[in-house]
């Protein structure tokens, strides 16, 4: 059973952000794109992104005509359109007409007409003149053949500190809490005698105002996530409307921090997004391998569906320290661990590099040369050419039995908590920590949330800093755990509720104290450069850093325990027999090499295991695909060196059709398809 | 004879600020806060801080019943209160309706409400407010027989630009200078231009006004000092009228550069300052000792008189790059070190932690786990019972024979000198190298100011980098000297005036040139990492680095000699006879041993040794206090090791009765307390 | 044939900055001034910089007296006085009464008074204002024997944002573009939707605006260097019709990046600048000479005449981090520098130290104490009386054969590029390794503009980093290398034309791929410590850093090929002959060594060499004036040690009239000035 993104195209996409709105005045530059498209192998454009002042030249005059062109073109090239809404950017008149649909910033400052997603996304005239292109643009090209999905906006983030938005953030508290006295007692508003009398005294955090009340700085958040899922909802019907079979998408950004994507997800019919790793050609390429890895894991699990990598780089960027190009191999390397994750397509910003302004330097298909005769054309092609051979590919999804819990709230909470490592709780290095283990294993996981996924899908949950649970969190883990899961979590569990207010009566709080059967008294912080050591039960000595909890056992046995400082002997390591399930505590942050061979015992004792069945080595890795029937599993090499391994199935290699089994090798930066 | 803060209790204060308004809905908390309290061993808390909202809910609607229970509490479980005014965070609806309590940055933008201390001290409306709250509050507990003292505000400081500010600083300046003329002469505004007209053209410093005419700048530096002085003084006022008995305080913060507590002192009874070293628990400790130490000085100095430790941590604070748990041992330590000092108290922030908001995770007395079972807890309590024991030590003074010169304003305007090493001239790192060298030899010294210390009390004074000398100053160190004083001084001495205009003629200027028997001629500012060499007389070389002066013997012998660079076998440190006393000057900064050992010379010298008889080592100090019959010294061991020494004295131990002579050993960490 | 500044005053000007207007309450103090004048050798003060205030104290009131006295007694002490307009600082009444004369800032916040420099240029008040007062001063002076310049305003710079020069932009624009269509093509406005409809759509580059459309950002910049000019020209016209035989000067800041200078020149008569090279006494001091040079030579190229060194120190500054004293020998050694590369004079800033305010420690002839007896005084002294021995040197020009292309525009563009090394691409660094191999080979060169220089009065051009090239530029260098002149270029040549717009069809562009020879495909930045190999055909073997460009020959011949990565084997390094000449590309950025080699080789070839025909030693230089006769030599050693070198020349020293030739010694931190 495959799930389509469209249905109506079960293929591989390949192509990317296309901008002829940009070369209107140089006819021979659009039609000589369309002979290079077919060199390419590329089989879309994604169109109209940033295109409003072409659509629509001056208010209430709109000129279609370049695009029908555009969109004829493509389609005669053999080509398929992803259509944009052109909201990312609006015309300079708007701006000059209608100055509520320029945001303000946290100063209160009007920012003036200038670079792009600088427009209130409260502003009810800015809502009206996007509904008005959208319906336009989905009224005129609803039939056209190259159609095949929709890509609102771009990039959707930001905030703005308007009269307007000011009055939604009021209007939305006083949804979530009804009362005055209610949020006044959630966001602890006696300290420092900030109880308000009423909503209206309430104002965002700003660098003039409030910075200090963690209530309201994460309620703003919140707020600022669901006004523009609001908006995102407000485009995705415009057009929805009227071509009711066009899935729509909106570009995300992995783990950016400006929103709740699963508040974006909600309103949307698939996920797609833009990726940029750093790519140096080093060692370090391990690292980069993983994060992009884990990025696409968390962009898939969103919905659990396959995805487009919406934008990607054929060479390098431009707003980079340093914008080195990409080496040789690297780009299809690169292209196919989008789709080893799930996705369904690979394209790239951009098709051509602009002439002028600040792009004009970022990576493209094709060159201010504006020929074939490049490198990174041909590299564009070789993906191309093998991306064609994957159809049967197309619309298998992922189904880990392993989720690392991660919500955005709970970062925000952690990021801005005072005390502890102040500026940085390493919650995202925490992370990495994390899925780098099951990365080197080639074991599939899910990145999942609290309120958004079924735990009983997964045999075992990891929720590394789980500081934020909130007494439905709370609960819902405890019944996993009851019911036979496997629960890890670790230092600076359970500490607040969903308000950022502390669970009292001793840590981790919200119920977990008992699921864990420990107690939390104190957190040590270690400066920068300290360690301490824990000792494991067979005698292994691991390095402590940065935290170090003085937790206390209240049933759970003890597998490791701090060997030194002034709390040596107190345990480190727990795990708990909870109902069916168990549950680790692990009250320390060690270098990485404890959480490695921790995560590996777990898996092993659980049962889950990587699909393919070989050796890996330090940076090959594998992750699979499956149809329901047919499992795929991408062998990926991210060394430059040969790797041989040895399988005891029979596979066959998805691209050539020929069969694999016993020894082989995997070439130095090559990908292996390999179909179970 | 002794010095009471408050001559009804004669007893150490042990307790710390308390805030039942955050728990007004958690009754069962505030019934567990005072079966702790006496747990604890505390005697004390510090009520009402950022209250208003809770007394004041709404504008002239008091609520004050919440507070007499807690009153009643405390007072039935033995304990007394110091009582604070809230006027540290305005309520909400103050804010909203009064927009002229809120302060105005320095570009001129009004605050938004938000954070605390965030109100304009000009306004006359935020003064009015103040004062009807401070009196209600006066005279419902005047009687009470909990109260103990009074608590103004929190932590004064902070400056405001409003309209109302500007006009009272060109009152001020106008009170000051007289004429418009008199204020160009003095700031020297024929430079680029700036000659004013009349006092309406004057503003404060901003970042996008003046910023370089120093005059101006000093002068609204002790603008902004004496305002907040002036509504202290309206604070004060507004309870000493009704409950004259009660002394009153302000919480200070050591050497805060926002304000010269020199002026606050003069309108409060007794000082009190909130103290948080860093201690670590490393070698670096011994630095946080000194410190500390020197900040206890300074703020006991103010008045000569007995203070309150009114905040400290008896954990980690929230607020530091890295927030370490306090070891064993050393809240004992750091807690002791106040009393040596001349603390008649030892207080926390906070009692129990907050629930919420941006201090929940600051250390307190009492967890969020809320009971007495924890290692701060206990720690807590044994400083209680100690304390019990020290009723004798309650009163008693610090009457050191050596100064240390240092004057807020002679700091303000070396910082904003431009030349030299213009980011940082490093006043507050040599001041510590000198305040050490005392440290290490236990010689209990004040840290006075220009104007406001008898010069006569003192043997020797110390004043390094005394680059603004008034023609007052100069008279009055010049007649200290020829009365027999010695003074040392350093290089940048008498460089300017009280209003930073260069002495004319030959530096030191006003007088001094002729006190210290030399010329000045230039100064020599090193590159980092460069060194000069300095040869004594004795053949010793020491390093020179930063400052290096050319000067000129004038009459003054020669001690030392440049070693090398073009004014290789000028003079680098000289004494002259002057009268009856004599004046040393030192030419260059050296990296500290020099230093040690110039004082240790000169304390040899003039005769003053410590209090301990018997040998210190690195890392232990002795202090002392007296009731002007017996002398109580303090023996400290900032080390983890225990310490031999032995004394020549019969000695009794203050907490134990028991007699001391001869050798002895102090424990690592430890502190005992001793009666000559 | 000579050049004259004034042809009045055929000396050496010796002097400074004077600010009698500081001192007119100390009337001793002036006339101290004045035998301290004849003492020290200087025969000039630069007189009424800044004295706007004491010159109209009141608007309309008007006080010439104190500077007439001051002015006769100058004349009467034998000395010249260079007379400025006082518009660098206008009084505090001016900004009070007419608001519009204040700057307003990038976020569109006008400014407090304050500072200097801080008018807006536009604004027809405050020219109106400047115009009365110069015409005053002219009026008054335009007879006074002792005048022979005048000097306008002072160091212009800085921006303005208020809406007379957005409106000013605007007119600026539509002159430049014609139509806002123009505009939008060459600004490649479609991208992100910024095409405008309306010349009064835009706004200059803003934190709160646009910061992104490059060809914005450089018009704007050099909008405002014309816009200065433009007030430059407005202060000229304004004396100048009244002193139409003084000449005019306005004092520039050699690289200073907010103005492009070729503006300046063409609005003034001759070029002073203000020169603060940081000599710190060590091996460093080698590239302070070398960058201190080069700006000289920036500075006399802009008109290829002789101009003054307006402002130096001869101590210390009081504005670098870390401002140290000048050693013995180097003032002279500083000062003859600026004589040797084109100054008629050795002027400082300022004559004697201010008592107050920001400059008060800045280094002067007379410090605080007041006399002639320190060593700063003595320096100058010993200037003085060997610039009297230089008579025959006035007037004497440079014409070197070689010259080095330098734009600010080009900088300006590169620095502002998206891409590459993001933050820092090192145009500067670039042009100082280049500058470097000149000076240390003792070769004078020019440093010439694209537009402004005829390129055939050189036999050889370097144009490092030369990104921008308009169609125009590429055509004149096409012509220059036709006609036999030989042209060195690097990586990044071509890009982009005169708005920053890409050159399509293959780099370099405008024209340059047929002059070279060669297409350049690719540019691989690498990342800090990363390098490359490239090997030249004599097999040596060079570090490449930073750039590496892929570039193709297309008919060029190879000189050197990358030795590793993945382009190995591709060139380097390469010379194309065309028509009568030869264009060399390099293709990599180099650690310096490999621009040497390559520099002596070109000029060897070439036939350029030093005037000097002696060995040179590692900071040891020569550099040659000449009258079109005599050609005079300055031999400077900017090392400690005494120098032997040779010559098989007759040579005449100019201090001293004798002969020199064969062997003889160049002292350590000397100059010798010599003619042939």
């Amino acid at each position: 059973m495959k799930d389509y993104i469209n249905p109506d195209f079960k293929h591989m996409v390949h192509g990317g952000d296309y901008n002829p709105d940009q070369w209107l005045d140089y006819p021979e530059v659009l039609s000589e794109d369309m002979r290079l498209m077919k060199l390419s192998h590329c089989n879309e454009m994604t169109l109209g992104i940033f295109a409003w002042s072409a659509l629509e030249p001056e208010e209430g005059k709109f000129n279609f005509e370049w695009m029908d062109k555009v969109m004829d073109d493509i389609h005669k090239a053999g080509g398929k359109v992803v259509l944009a809404t052109p909201s990312g950017a609006k015309p300079a008149w708007m701006a000059q007409k209608y100055v509520e649909t320029l945001r303000v910033n946290d100063r209160g400052e009007r920012y003036w007409y200038g670079e792009r997603h600088n427009h209130c996304y409260t502003s009810p005239i800015y809502r009206e003149k996007v509904k008005l292109i959208n319906q336009k643009l989905a009224e005129r090209y609803k039939d056209h053949p190259a159609l095949i999905g929709w890509h609102l906006s771009n990039e959707y983030g930001g905030e703005c500190y308007c009269d307007l938005c000011k009055e939604a953030f009021r209007g939305w508290l006083k949804k979530k809490y009804g009362s005055i006295k209610n949020l006044n007692g959630q966001w602890w508003n006696a300290f420092w005698s900030h109880t308000f009398n009423g909503f209206d005294q309430i104002n965002p955090p700003s660098p003039l105002g409030e910075n200090h009340v963690h209530g309201l700085k994460l309620d703003w958040k919140r707020f600022v996530s669901e006004q523009t899922a609001d908006f995102v909802k407000h485009e995705y019907d415009s057009v929805k409307s009227i071509t009711p079979n066009i899935p729509v998408t909106a570009n995300l950004m992995g783990f950016y921090q400006g929103l709740n994507y699963r508040d974006i997800v909600k309103v949307i019919d698939y996920v797609s997004w833009d990726n940029y790793p750093n790519w140096v050609n080093t060692d370090h390429d391990i690292n980069v391998a993983q994060y992009s890895a884990m990025c696409h894991d968390l962009m898939r699990s969103l919905n659990c569906r396959p995805f487009y990598l919406m934008e990607s780089t054929p060479s390098h960027v431009n707003w980079k320290p340093y914008n080195k190009l990409k080496r040789p191999k690297v780009h299809m390397l690169s292209s196919l661990q989008a789709v080893a994750h799930g996705s369904d397509s690979v394209q790239y910003f951009q098709w051509r590099k602009s002439r002028g302004s600040f792009e004009k330097f970022h990576g493209a298909v094709v060159d201010h040369v504006g020929n074939e005769h490049t490198r990174v054309f041909k590299d564009v092609t070789a993906v191309g050419e093998r991306l064609e051979k994957l159809d049967e590919v197309v619309g298998t999804v992922v189904r880990p039995k392993v989720a690392l819990m991660y919500d955005w709230d709970n970062q925000w909470a952690i990021d801005m908590a005072g005390g502890f490592q102040l500026n940085d709780k390493k919650i995202s290095q925490t992370n990495c920590q994390y899925y780098n283990a099951f990365w080197s294993k080639g074991v599939d996981i899910d990145i999942i949330g609290a309120d958004s996924h079924d735990f009983n899908d997964y045999k075992v949950i990891f929720a590394p800093m789980r500081y934020m649970v909130s007494d439905a969190l709370g609960e819902k883990l405890k019944s996993f755990v009851k019911n036979g899961g496997t629960l890890v979590c670790t230092y600076m569990t359970g500490m607040v509720n969903e308000n950022d207010l502390c669970h009292l009566g001793g840590w981790p709080g919200a119920g977990l104290r008992e699921v864990f059967g420990i107690w939390n008294e104190e957190i040590d912080t270690l400066n920068p450069g300290e360690s301490n050591t824990v000792k494991l039960k067979d005698g292994t000595v691991v390095k402590a850093v940065d935290y170090c909890e003085l937790i206390h056992s209240e049933g759970a046995e003890v597998l490791a325990e701090y060997d030194s400082d002034f709390y040596k002997g107190m345990p480190a390591y727990t795990v708990n027999r909870y109902g069916e399930g168990k549950a680790y505590y692990i009250a320390f942050r060690d270098d990485g090499s404890f959480t490695k061979q921790m995560i590996n015992d777990i898996l092993d004792e659980v049962g889950v295991s990587s699909e393919f069945d070989g050796a890996l080595k330090k940076g090959v890795t594998a992750h699979s695909r499956t149809d329901g029937e047919n499992t795929y599993v991408f062998l990926e090499n991210y060394t430059p060196d040969d790797f041989e391994t040895e399988t005891g199935i029979l596979w066959t290699e998805v691209d050539t059709g020929k069969t694999l089994t016993g020894k082989f090798t995997l070439s130095g930066y090559g990908t292996l398809i390999l179909k179970k």
